[in-house]
């Protein structure tokens, strides 16, 4: 009889017994871990990313170190893929040194931390922003949709300072099934886009801009407040703007 | 000849001048109407109407009664269908008296006048409410939907102070392509249902509440601070909601 | 020895005098009048009006109406012109009522009063508004810039939901000398036109909206953190746009 | 006669007249000290924490450190006991030093100082969190709270994401006499709590969130409109959360 | 068998099948309406108000005045005792009218419909108003602790503008088991008391003052950064801290 | 033995001791109304108004008609000297109609009513106003200053558009001992004058303005932010201003 | 003939003059620079300081390192006294090296420079602050007022959680002509000051707290909304508490 | 046929055609990229600096310093002349490494990096500050306006607090086309230039202040709400400032 380490998968678990390794009622006993393992400063929920087929997420910024790092490392025995958002290179580098054998990498721009490999990438999802500077959260987009295992493209810096630059690229962009919009200052870009496609646009405005730019809430209310129609994010959220095109996306791919 | 309505769709000029009543040079003079008919005070775009297949809509608030008569007055002329959002009842007595023998009825919980009959619907969206006092943004919701071919239902008053009556409704709910979420004072039932359901979610913050709700703004910022994922919309913006739901809607049942 | 009506304008005192009527120590005491006329709930300043040529203006809201009365009438008096601008139909009828022999229009959109005939009108400006619900603030600004002697012409909604609205007019827009564009919602037009054309831009927000639009703050902060450039005024302050626009096009004008 | 150390103890000043070490005028001017001690920068009270019986608090942030050392040390000599919250390590390692003979223990997550033994912990007092980054907060109430004398438990990280979690904790929380709910982000866990259970509840806001969070001002707004009841104290207040709850604690208990 | 009236109380059911009048089976289809009776605009709770003893709450303002009578009607009808706050009188009537055979009060300064009669009332509940402007939200509170069985007695008028006023009082007041303080302007009356009491202490911010009060939040704010310690309640939200004293009160006059 | 009207003023009571038509036990019962008389929703403090020497002031907005009505009376018999601000014009005909023999006027600009006369007037305070708009919150601190026994100019009307008005009065305005500064829209003038007198200032913002100006705030933070030196009351308090000019006035005028 | 210097006092120049080491035209000349000294990024006006009295203050936050030095060096040489507030350490260093042969003292905690020895101190000013963390702001107050000649006295840590260190000091504050009210968090001390003397009230609200103390904004709107009467200056605004109680201070001891 | 550096001016490529060094298919392949250069981070427009003949402008703030740097040097090997404002020191150096042959300055208190020669300058603008603290703004406008060709004066530090260092230079700053006026705490320094000259005026509000400016939200706000009439642009944004100023005063003096 097996007696050690007691956070398996289920999957583990049935193979174990199956195998004879483990009798019934300890494997009952042990299958409540599966689900919710209880780290003391965290609960950590196994069941949801076993079901959705996609990695779990550890949202890193103001959590202690040495919780991130536990977090991120158990989720990725269990489940092979995780992704840790807002980490700092410091996490990554405890990370990558605890999970030896797994596949990590650290997206710099979108600061985000994946163990293990994308999944296949199906549909269609463009990220679009408006300047230079809203990059680091199309990434943030860009990384996360990736891992969810969605067909991704870009078209950074289209601003409509010059309409152009933006006309240029409409036609690719209508194609898409999900359209997410990053910008700053006053998200205008957000209005001209709604007004030029008819596919389903998430807006994700950023802190760019400065002086009376209110950490972003200009344009988050622009974006709120705008004659197109839009489904609005958090400031900065590029991991939930992909999260909902994700959901959209395959919602629209499976069907088909 | 036929020389006097101007505005006519391109169907009807394509058809008159097979007919031999209006000669070329006429019917492309007139053309440019189709797209957009200057009211002087507004310029009413027919193109978007008859592109898309679904009513237009005007948003009434704010014009003056004689503008806002007027636009809905042209656009049914030549759309047939129109949908008049933040409407008066008295909007709507002079609507109905000038379009005889068009179908105008005016929803009075959702403000809505609605002229001509809604499209076949397809799909599935769900309109969910946590009290009784977010109805009216629902109803804007719900007859936007429907005008615009998506099969909706209703579930109502399922707010997070009492979880079980959420729980006995949340298998019909989950079975949505899309679910618009209708919540007032701090908006927790949209960070419940983001943790139980699986499909798109859009966020419809309402002015519900008193004291410090800030008409509507403690829950519009509590659903984009949520940790589930939603697209959020503005406060009380049934509309915007039911067109993105829409959106999302028709392109999962068009592939499928 | 004409005793009676104190307050005259200065070209009257000179010529009292020239014609014997008026003694040299009675008009200097009198010309202390011609500048500011103490009303004791106001301090009325002729001077400037004089000077500048164009009428005098009276901002109403806010004033008892019988100051308000006053006010305009002995303005009216002295100078010949004079706008009241935020005014009510109740003032106007009063106004009118004691204005004989003068030239007294309400202008009920822009609730403005004018006394007097405009100037000759010279230069070229244009006024723009997204939608039509922004009409009243861009009628304030277009029966001020009348006044004060300027050619203006107007193009009113073509906001960005639609843009080749307003690329149908972006030529005739882009040979003004000053452009007002009148914005609520999201204000995003504003950016779009700075985009598009490279004359003075004057920004002009309106508390057009509804939700989480702030009562104008929205497209006020847009217009502000713009990625175009343009000068903004208070929300709803057509009256202040045109004064700007109007010492620019004189500027511009005159040189010529 | 003694004369020194003019702060003391009623209770020593009594067993010094007993002694016959001071005479009765020299008690009694000495006995002024015991309530309000004068530093010249603070004025130290005494008599509150002699009355109640459980340590008095010093509230180190934004106190110069030499001010907060000192205060610290005049009341540990008194009273023996003593809480120093939001205090550095720095200021720990000076009162650790000044106070030879005292039990000083500084909690680190809590960013307590600890002068002194615990009361005896009576009834019940359950301290439940969101998340894992909303600890520190939970640990500063958690350790006032021990420190008062209440036997406190901690169910941390059940947050409404997975209400699963929640719901595997909730029979124990309910036994509790008070409940303190610590949250950031959109503060919905404390609506769903206090749906679920029918013991005084009070909810503790966190500065945890990024984008729109407005440092914590949304769990706050969000708990104060919840459709639940609960009392609020300040953001990140887990000090006085916790004294709160130890009065009804203390309250309930004492009458058991 | 009886057949008719559907909505009955799991008491009535049991009563009915004892008696032979009622079969198990339908006994049992017809016990999900003792919990959740749902009349399409609402779904409404019974289990609630059946479990805690005291009468079920029903906020009116903002629901359709068809929607409120007749969810407090249903509610009369199972449970005998309902409260209807921020009802208008207008409302009472329509209640009054159709609940023959009840006793059905209208509070008049509180704004609350009362139907049954108060629970017997134990322990004791002190109501403290700053000024007489805020009696209006202490008699909401007043009545609401009444109705759920608590010895309520109220001190009006005795802000900190003359502390003579409030010292009369303080004795009385420290005796309660909470105290709940309302007031308005800067609210200071909170801090003094927490100062002086050691008892429990809600905080009810009011809209009252001029200038710049900001609907209450002046107050709320003050509350919350007071020195002293309490539980803050929304602006105006007499009933809930009426419900939060009620489980404190209840707590400890059950334990004794 | 006199035993009904039980509050009188102390020297009242001396009298009818003195005369013998009251024991001294009863005196020294009575002598407790001659403070603090409770009303029940009131508790009226006669000591403030008898120490002070000038009118006791009742702040009547918010406060229920027949409250402030009684209030007022109460006051009038006691102090014969009383001032009901922010009262209506139905306030003041309540209050006329009851104190028959007394002389009771209403102010209508300032909206106060003064029972009895002004108490001679000392010193010299100057109120200042930047536009006629801002008129009636300069009455009501005229009214009070006047009646607490000040002598009160007024220059209305000299906001900085025009420097050289308030150039024309800067010498008056300079020996006064006191100025009152009362400005809306971007309250420039409290600023300019600061820099041009050297008496103290004190700064009354009135919510002025349009647009963004936020009911009174822009010109609050503006009086708050000043270059120059000056004491800011809340927006609108003209009566606040008055009773610190009074203060400082009258240490002025009686020391010399 | 002199050439030299150019910046000298008027008395200088005269005494130049009488004493024939300077020419008239020559004198004139330079008495253009007493009055204004353009040091190109600055206008230093000298007549300001030679006017009143007291010494000239330089504002240093905000302006340029070597811009501050040299603006504070040109006043000491013709003023020989000057205050540079909110002063860093190095500036001081670099004003101490520079002014060899004045007496230039650092004031650490208040953050200010003085050259120069304070005037004869008169009349009575107190300062009162609520906790120890508002000292520096009530030092900057301190050492200003002192500077400017007003007798000075200190009462620190006095707030309303414990009303008896107040009440021991409150005979002497009542004493003074002007009293300086310092506090933070929900500056409640404020009101209770204002209801307890009669003298002239000046509140500094200070940016002391945590949570929702926004900044200082919480007892800047709570001192604003008192029920008592003060005058209010910026948050942390010491030093022009200190100039507006000095005018109060040398206009009644002036008299005197 | 040359091959290499494909990114080239429409005059290169047209001489390159006529010397027979590039065929005119070749040419016109590269033609595109005269106008839009896609570096993928960001799609640089070479068409607007060739049109409007001033350089082209770079915000660096927010973006990676590596696309900074990169974008800068691309739009200088084109264009020649390029303004980088925001710039850091260390942007600076690696620009001025890369561009070797170019003119490279780096405008510290402007912060502001300017490659290539300033245009011959026309006009007249005047720029005039409040304080001191406001000449980095101000500079960055200055040195944005020189390099527009536009001739620029500079009056700084004539705020409203001594009046008559604005009087001294007022005749001058009535002279130019266009005034900039640059302010911070309560900017009252723009609505006493708005009543005292009659040009287009341009206001720039400083974060210049402390306590409760609101980080240059408070001179926003007074601006826009000013009596006087003025264009406002965004917070510190000298730059925006400029380019509106320079619009103005080209299209006068072209004209003339």
């Amino acid at each position: 009889m097996d007696k050690s380490p007691k956070v398996r998968s289920l999957e583990q678990l049935f193979a174990l017994v199956k195998e004879g390794k483990l009798d019934v009622n300890e494997a009952i006993e042990q299958s409540k871990n599966c689900y919710i393992q209880d780290l003391d400063f965290a609960k950590i929920d196994h069941h949801r990313s076993l079901r959705k087929g996609y990695p779990e997420v550890v949202f890193c910024e103001g959590k202690h170190i040495e919780h991130a790092t536990q977090i991120i490392i158990e989720l990725a025995k269990i489940n092979g893929r995780v992704l840790g958002t807002r980490a700092t290179h410091e996490l990554y580098l405890r990370v990558e040194a605890a999970l030896k054998g797994f596949d990590v990498v650290y997206h710099e721009l979108a600061r985000v931390i994946e163990v293990g490999q994308p999944k296949d990438q199906i549909g269609h999802i463009t990220i679009v922003t408006a300047g230079s500077a809203d990059i680091p959260v199309a990434e943030e987009a860009y990384v996360t949709a990736r891992a969810m295992g969605n067909h991704t493209t870009k078209v950074y810096d289209v601003g409509v300072a010059g309409l152009h630059r933006l006309m240029n690229h409409i036609d690719e962009i209508a194609k898409s099934n999900v359209v997410i919009v990053v910008a700053g200052m006053e998200g205008a870009l957000a209005s001209v886009l709604g007004g030029l496609i008819d596919k389903p646009l998430i807006g994700v405005p950023t802190a760019i801009g400065y002086g009376s730019h209110l950490d972003g809430f200009v344009p988050l209310l622009a974006m709120l407040n705008s004659c197109a129609t839009l489904g609005v994010v958090n400031i900065g959220n590029g991991f939930g703007a992909a999260v909902l095109a994700s959901q959209i996306n395959h919602l629209v791919s499976k069907k088909s």
